[in-house]
């Protein structure tokens, strides 16, 4: 069991407090763009607002095959009172129709073609029958503007089609070419440096019998990094000694626009990393010590005007950290919202406890049944257990304020995985 | 206003029925899978069982900072019954420990420094006073195994960690590096090979007068296609000739796993897909026109055990059409389920009609109020408006029994975009 205890921390900070002091210092961002051909913008941010410059359709155009014809020729028409009408032409998909037709005429269309000039309308193949080679005879009524797709429907000029801040789809994607567009302005990724601090790590396993750890921060973080649309710059390991952190840190924040450093956080002698941040310039660490579990010992720090997240060495409570400091801060770099996280309701199958006056965040598996969803704390919920996070497919918050959450009550759950 | 027809076909298929025999005329699928280094794993699917084969941690490790000691010598400690214990070493991070305590002694250690033999658990720093250099002075309780993460917490040999079929998030890179691995074994991506065919299409456009259109499905699908996980081939654009597509559809039957063909998949004359489809060998077209709407004139086929999916030619049919069959599709070919769509419930604040007997899937626009979700149907509903799944981010489905759905009903919309 874990007692209850602050860690060594004299004070703990509201996360909300925070986060807010740590925005705050970070300061206005410069955010810069570039241009890069549409193809590749999915999942990129768009930087400006897009206008179109045209008409789409450039002209009125068929919506259906079948003929394309005036309206009030066929006012009337229906299975008994039948009209024919002369074919004069075919409107050939691609190719400009620079003809016109008159009373009593019809053209032939396919789906998108150009409408001849005194057209308003378009009846269906099967709406009418051939008589001869250029005649036709239409059963049914056809009213203004019927299969037509308008000159201008999608997009008519000084039109906003894609707001600024939008992360690019598939559909946004086409939208862009169909305005004629190769290059989408979108905001630079940014870059986030990754450090891992310990001793005990290394970059792959020589033995099993070996008292050294694999480093598994570096690779979850920098994969977090790249799910929020961010270029990690691997920046190793620093064992737990001042020069090698403190270089790795003005390494970070010279190739970086933020520094990520995980272990080496908390309050103990060999907890360097607090002040190997303060040593590098100001303000330096702005909040140290925050009021939640797991992740209590995370540190928020600007330096030189970059930010650097100094996040706990157990992978859970990086990565809760991570969620919690790392994500409004790359929204706030990048200027734009990150996209909302995935969420359900599900219904609590036992009882979890909170911390008190600490925001907890208990690890849960969901599951689907007949009703809606349960989620299931999972038993193991030490930030030392990698296992939790990996059996997880869901993360429950118990507020500051609340003891415990009953078994049967309804929670909000942030998914990490599929359910 | 699209009067209600069947858009020339005899008889349309249920969109289950179509599923079922086309999936089954695709047969088992040969999954073939390929070892990737961890790092590139995210978003890929692992395609066996991962197993530990040792312990993790290899050692009983100390939890805190603080002093390994045997839990008997504290049991009745107190503020008021303090207990002297002398620190015999320190265990250091990273280095393996070959100490043995008796009673009375205590180890410095850290979090994640090996535990001596003869301890059982770790009292944290803050419980014990230094009395000397050597000496500490313990004033609270200790118990068996409290402050200590046991050898194999997370894994022991024979422990399934990671289940077949998982698409990786970046805690699974993470447990796999933990594991000592560097490479997973993953399914190999699913080509999809990718066809526009139309006279009208263009890659890009050259004049705004020019009665050419800029072909969007291309990008749109290709960029579907990468969103779960498999590459997209381009196989360009084939003019309406037999020749044309013929060449096409065979260079991506040859080149791909898949092939999306868009346009011309109608029953006009012009339509010359399908039959180009029948032509290239058995079974050909399985499934022609599909009770639903938009996406009716979808074709389902399989030439040589290779499926084609011949896709309308109007954006937003395209894109519902490969929403409803293309991901079953990948996911039988890649031999595991798809991640889940993202949905959630909201109510409807206008009425939205439905097809006889055709399933309909209306563009919404959800936004988020103080009691849940709204979802307003887009006023533009037509398959040739781009723009209206540009500005939706939800599409509801109207089944086909159920004439309309009544404003105020709650309904589940399946996003696809930011709320």
């Amino acid at each position: 069991m874990e007692p209850m205890h602050t860690e060594g921390f004299r004070q703990l900070t509201k996360i909300e407090d925070a986060i807010r002091v740590f925005l705050e210092a970070v300061g206005k961002p410069k955010i810069t763009v570039e241009s890069i051909p549409i193809q590749d913008a999915v999942g990129r941010i768009l930087a400006r607002d897009v206008f179109a410059q045209s008409y789409l359709p450039s002209t009125d155009l068929s919506a259906l095959d079948g003929y394309a014809v005036r309206s009030n020729d066929l006012r009337d028409a229906s299975q008994t009172s039948r009209v024919v009408l002369r074919i004069v032409e075919e409107s050939r998909l691609g190719e400009p129709c620079h003809l016109k037709i008159a009373s009593g005429q019809a053209v032939v269309v396919a789906t998108g073609s150009c409408m001849p000039k005194g057209a308003d309308a378009v009846v269906m193949v099967e709406h009418a029958s051939r008589l001869r080679e250029n005649v036709i005879e239409v059963h049914s009524a056809a009213t203004l503007g019927e299969g037509v797709t308008q000159k201008g429907t999608d997009f008519a000029p000084g039109r906003r089609v894609l707001r600024k801040g939008r992360w690019l789809r598939p559909e946004d994607i086409g939208a862009l070419k169909a305005l004629g567009l190769s290059k989408a302005l979108v905001v630079r990724r940014i870059r986030v440096g990754v450090l891992s601090t310990g001793n005990e790590l290394v970059n792959s396993q020589q033995t099993s019998k070996s008292a050294k750890i694999v480093d598994i921060n570096r690779p979850i973080i920098s994969a977090m990094v790249k799910e929020l649309g961010a270029e990690p710059v691997d920046l190793g390991i620093a064992r737990d000694e001042v020069r090698e952190i403190r270089q790795a840190l003005t390494k970070g924040l010279r190739s970086s626009d933020v520094v990520l450093v995980t272990a080496g956080s908390s309050v103990g002698k060999r907890d360097l990393v607090p002040s190997c941040i303060n040593s590098l310039g100001r303000p330096g660490m702005l909040v140290h010590g925050i009021a939640m579990r797991p992740a209590m010992p995370t540190g928020l720090a600007v330096v030189n005007r970059k930010p650097i997240v100094s996040l706990p060495g157990f992978p859970v409570s990086a990565i809760v950290a991570f969620k919690i400091f790392v994500r409004p801060l790359l929204a706030k770099l990048s200027g734009f919202p990150m996209p909302a996280e995935r969420s359900i309701r599900a219904v609590l199958k036992e009882r979890i406890p909170g911390g008190p006056n600490l925001r907890t965040f208990v690890r849960v598996k969901v599951e689907r049944v007949q009703a809606g969803f349960l989620a299931w704390p999972l038993k193991v919920q030490r930030s030392s257990s990698l296992t939790s996070m990996v059996d997880a497919n869901g993360i429950v918050t118990i507020p500051e304020s609340v003891g415990a959450i009953e078994a049967g009550e309804e929670v909000d759950v942030s998914l990490t995985g599929d359910i």
